[in-house]
């Protein structure tokens, strides 16, 4: 158990490092050479091409300025300096809700942190009930002197301290989480309802259309919507199984791209044509002008191409059973996601199209009963991976220790028979394996719910994120108090009466606490200052620029910093949100590593929102939900833990005080699922009809069936269509700049509505 | 502990009491007096007016045509030969629905009973597992020998039979499950499809509907459905709160029967008019001419009731917060009740509309927050019915003993005193307080779900049926295998591990299978006889006949038998499925007395349902939902239990292939819902649609507007309008035939559809 000092070394540990990163940053931010690493999103915005230059030599890649080095600060005031309104114009409402989760937690948290340490520590300190283990084996320190450990058994009135302490967590976290949750729901509302004209507003995604065999799929829908929508419906757009299209499109692409390669040589050195040899790398064989093969490639496959494209826009083979169907109002579309079309409910299934970037295409021809099919085999994979990922971890473990390396590979025994590399191997192969499984996890959990048939790439991350927070719950938090496997934990849960579970865990809390505070500094400190120094793209995209990079378009490439990472960053925070929660009431000493945590997240990923990451769809904050429910779950369990303690505790007449508090908080939550979900889910037909009055009287004579045309073509039908415009209008050897126009492909378009000028430049 | 000649002796003697009760009933039902008792149904469809008389003297009253009492058994073949469709047509689908959960029955238990008997019963005989009991304390019986307890522990390989017998249990139930739910979901499809145009099709409630201190409630709805269902809203109804145009209209409907009642007799005597006194109880005070007397009570109550109709009509005070939107087309109410209407999902809350009759009116202005409280205050109300009835109970008999009675009534004393009395009073009166409660329990649950908020008959009564199958599953099932009141079983269930449950029940269900088997005879078989004897509304009839009945109104409303009573007959057989499943792996021997409880109840039902009860309201069929889940729930319950059993029996290795199960039943139910479920919630598109399209070429010119005034009106305004149609149509004094003119109203309006003539008289 360690003592207040240890803690203190560790925190002060932890603190330099977070210094140091943060020190590190704001040198290296200010570096022209490193701006594509630290401001991607102005980049692939297109509101900035080159990096800021200071003037004279070398300030392409260092900065000389000395006077900004002064300043290195000042990144923290800039990125909180957005307001809202216009951080959602700039990096839409998804990031800006989720920005609001650490806001969340220090609005939960805070005043918490005070009341406790004003009412309950002393209560706590002023006690004696550790003292009496001074003459045992059992350790403990100043810090379980703070905590509800040092309050000994049975002076049942001191607890009633902890017991209004656990009223007060409880009322004071729905209070917030109930204003939070309305308040997403009003940004919600608004911005869908200021939200410019999109396809996706009038589009509904149909599913499982049956067969016929009369009529084709495109006729199906045709008739079946003309039939029972006559009113409303508009046209539709067919699904196609684009495999081979896919293909050919991303052949071209690296054709494409290597052909601006030569281009650019060629701009370079004027004089000689670029010459390429077509044997193996390119080291051997024929010699051929680059430009020209390049050129003739490219055309051969766009020609490839558009005869793979009008084979399945003619052919029916290739059609899968959904559809996208557009009507003439958002009224008629709402009605339709809204509604049971057919009177077999496994037919016609309707639902709000996503926005077109956040479709994922390949679940969308999956027919009904594999999609419960596979509900069945990925629950019955996920109950198995949490409680039994351990076995083959410890297989691959006891395979790859000295003597099973010594065995496989005798050449490398004189190598591994040195002391410091045999201890290095000793300490290092056991770990290996398991963290190799947890740095793949997420990516395993991603493909379960692609296996599952989620049809939108939001959708996909939520529920990665829900399993990723029930892994991290039972493998990480219960893991560390309960100590043992899980299967181990759920054999004796199993084998415990109902009563006995809190009281198993409850008693192990306290003794935690200075176990989680370590983990709190080492995982969320480091872990957001690590965030911000971004270390890994930094050496990565160095070495793609160096050796990989030979156009415009690959550099865009090696810029895009992808997405936040929903499905990995919010089970984490939601780790922090259980461990506040549980030791509130009992080991308060832990809330100002909490907090701290939230508020320097907050202020790196308000940062990070606005200079790195790019959301690749928009969902209007439709996860606020699952958010709301996780923290919901980690107060129960924080109820469910306190009573188990207490009752071991010999406070037995706090227990039906304490049962109370579960019942009302699940009350609560069937409250706000009442009350909010559905703005999360439906569209209401009456800001459907204020839009569409709104949207007819200010352009009467719209044509939506031009607007509506390949808005949800599968995205290589689009690049392709692009690329042709590109072919037909301009030659290929024109300006290597041509393909710069490509960044606006269908993936890293911009939101429209924020091509705004921003002010905020770093 | 009963053995095979107790059981013998008691099946007897429950087999002699049933024959008893079919041959009073066979004997009874021919007689032309009581011919209204057992026939009620042809008497309120209007299909009869007299009973058939076979001529001769007495005739009247007795049957003498004693070739009629050799077919005295013809009533179950005839009760059988009506064919489904037509009973559809006469008795609506939720009879026919009703009955087929007793055909399920059967189909069931029958194939697994021969299964059973021919499996298994003979491995469970060649044991000797309860002669080891022979020299202890333990009874056991040649029943006993029959079922699993006779299978000495540890011996493994014989257990294997019970396990295939639980997977056969398992498949041929859910088989037969899903193959029901998807005929009975057919039938209402096409019920539905069939039916002919009714208000509800086009009517949607509407509910909580917003204040506005500008507008009134029905400006608000015109305007809000006008401007949101621009092409489909039509018209509205509003709802008024009428309670004192009840009480006038029951006041009026009082006099008029009395001054039926006058006019009869004056018929009757023709020469001197009737003189009532206007004093007390009608003994003394002035005299008047009855006639005259009530006339102008009439008249004067019709004028009192047509200004309170004008009242609510012009004000505006009355109206309540909800209202009846009709809508042009089937397609546009479909629409209106499966969307969201507005931003503030708490407000607009759109839901088809029930029937007319089927409306529950005093429900519809509770406001959104109220519900939500009800909700709970109920739930709370239920929680503690189920776990602590026995504590009022309980405590009423402490008072109720025979000092108790002596100290409040001394002078009854020496009565009490005598010994005779004395012993009935002490075995009595205990169970006094039981009984009672246990008969008012269905109501008491009635009256919890009215206070609930429910806004339809139909809804009220299935959740009274799903309260009342808990309460029973809990008090019955459970407290009769671990005795105890239900909280004890509660206390040691929270204190036991969730392993150990099933084990501790597990154990003592084979001991209690004769308990059960006596049970199935007693409330069963002659709980089923009972019910065709109808010895309760029998006398009651004779005695109201006798002495209340003064004119034919009179005679219409005491022969009126009510309705099957889904909330309590439900449930009741879901206890003999609950047996049936829990004792089919273990003591087969149960199940022929179950067999024969479906086969005896379905005949019964099936004659009272053809000649006796009367629904209110016909909600095609909706009940199935709640009917298949509770099948499913005892499957479920029946696994854990064998789990449980078979697991003290040292078949441990049994443990996960019956895991599976459990699993698979939940899958299967999941499968169900989505499958089924939709059809008896919502109204797909495509249907009304069709029903649209049909009825608009057929009858072009319609004028719906005129078709939907007052159909929603509440039911005292309807009535209070049909008398004011006779009053002014005719003479009060013309004749006393006009009032029989009035059974046709709108309680007990025959379904339009059943008005054919019926080729079935008894």
């Amino acid at each position: 158990m360690a003592s207040i000092n240890d803690i203190g070394v560790a925190a002060a540990i932890n603190i330099v490092t977070a210094i140091a990163f943060l020190l590190a940053f704001a040198i290296l931010r200010i570096q022209p050479v490193n701006d594509r690493v630290y401001f991607p999103k102005w980049y692939l915005k297109g509101l900035r091409t080159s990096s800021i230059q200071t003037g004279g030599f070398g300030s392409k890649f260092i900065n000389l300025d000395f006077r900004s080095y002064v300043r290195f600060l000042n990144w923290m005031p800039e990125a909180l300096k957005m307001p809202e309104p216009e951080l959602v114009h700039h990096a839409g409402l998804d990031s800006v809700v989720y920005l609001r989760i650490y806001l969340l937690g220090l609005k939960i948290f805070f005043p918490i942190a005070c009341v406790a340490f004003t009412a309950m520590v002393p209560v706590n300190w002023t006690n004696k009930g550790l003292d009496r283990l001074k003459h045992t084996n059992i350790s403990y320190s100043d810090i379980d002197k703070l905590s509800l450990s040092n309050i000994p058994n049975g002076s049942g009135s001191r607890f009633w301290v902890h017991l209004c302490m656990a009223y007060a967590i409880t009322f004071w976290t729905c209070f917030m989480l109930k204003r939070e949750y309305k308040n997403i729901a009003l940004m919600r509302l608004q911005f869908l309802a200021n939200d410019e004209r999109r396809p996706n507003q009038f589009t509904v995604l149909v599913r499982n259309i049956p067969t016929d065999p009369h009529e084709s799929v495109c006729e199906l829908v045709e008739h079946f919507f003309k039939v029972n929508h006559p009113d409303h419906y508009l046209t539709y757009q067919a699904v196609h199984d684009s495999t081979k299209l896919s293909e050919l499109v991303q052949k071209r692409k690296q054709m494409q791209n290597l052909l601006d390669y030569n281009i650019n040589k060629h701009m370079r050195t004027q004089s000689k044509r670029p010459i390429i040899k077509m044997g193996f790398l390119g080291c051997c064989g024929e010699e051929v002008d680059g430009i020209k093969y390049y050129t003739s490639m490219v055309e051969s496959l766009t020609r490839e191409i558009s005869e793979e494209k009008q084979r399945l826009r003619t052919g029916t083979k290739s059609i899968v059973p959904a559809a996208f169907v557009s009507f003439k109002s958002r009224w008629g579309a709402a009605v339709c996601a809204q509604t049971e079309q057919s009177r077999d409910p496994t037919e016609w299934l309707t639902e709000w199209a996503a926005e077109p970037r956040d479709i994922y295409y390949d679940n969308l021809a999956l027919p009904y009963v594999d999609l419960k099919i596979r509900r069945i085999i990925v629950a019955i994979a996920y109950f198995f991976l949490t409680f039994f990922f351990m076995i083959p971890i410890a297989f691959v473990q006891s395979l790859a220790n000295i003597e099973g390396i010594e065995k496989a590979f005798p050449f490398l025994k004189p190598l591994i028979e040195v002391k410091f590399l045999k201890s290095i191997i000793q300490g290092f192969l056991p770990g290996i394996a398991l963290k190799i499984f947890l740095m793949f996890l997420p990516r395993i959990l991603m493909e379960m719910s692609k296996f599952e048939g989620f049809v939108s790439t939001s959708s996909l991350e939520r529920r990665a994120a829900s399993r990723f927070y029930m892994f991290q719950f039972i493998n990480v938090f219960l893991g560390s108090i309960v100590t043992g496997t899980a299967f181990q934990q759920l054999n004796r849960f199993l084998n415990q009466s109902a009563n006995d579970i809190p009281k198993t865990i409850g008693v192990s809390i306290p003794m935690k606490a200075t176990f989680f505070i370590t983990y709190i500094m080492v995982d969320g400190w480091a872990g957001v200052a690590g965030e911000i120094l971004r270390l890994k793209p930094l050496i990565i995209y160095h070495l793609k620029n160096s050796f990989l990079v030979r156009t415009e378009n690959d550099r865009d490439e090696a810029t895009d910093a992808g997405t936040i990472g929903f499905n990995t960053s919010e089970p984490q925070i939601q780790l922090y949100f259980l461990l506040g929660l549980v030791y509130a009431a009992v080991s308060p000493i832990l809330l100002p590593f909490i907090i701290l945590f939230f508020a320097l997240a907050y202020v790196v990923y308000r940062h990070q929102v606005i200079n790195v990451y790019n959301q690749k769809y928009e969902s209007a904050g439709k996860f606020w939900p699952d958010v709301h429910r996780r923290v919901v779950t980690a107060l129960i369990v924080s109820q469910l833990l306190l009573m188990g303690l207490l009752s071991t505790k010999g406070a037995h007449k706090s227990t039906p005080f304490l049962l109370v508090l579960p019942v009302l908080t699940i009350g609560f939550h069937m409250h706000c699922k009442c009350r909010y979900l559905p703005a999360f889910v439906t569209y209401s037909l009456q800001a459907t009809m204020i839009k569409d009055t709104l949207e007819r009287t200010r352009e009467p004579n719209l044509n939506l069936k031009a607007f509506f045309r390949n808005a949800y073509a599968h995205p290589e039908f689009r690049v392709g269509e692009d690329l042709e415009l590109e072919m037909a209008v301009e030659k290929p050897d024109k300006t290597p700049e041509l393909v710069s126009t490509k960044r606006g492909s269908w993936r890293n378009t911009p939101l429209p509505s924020s091509k705004h000028s921003c002010p905020y430049s770093p």
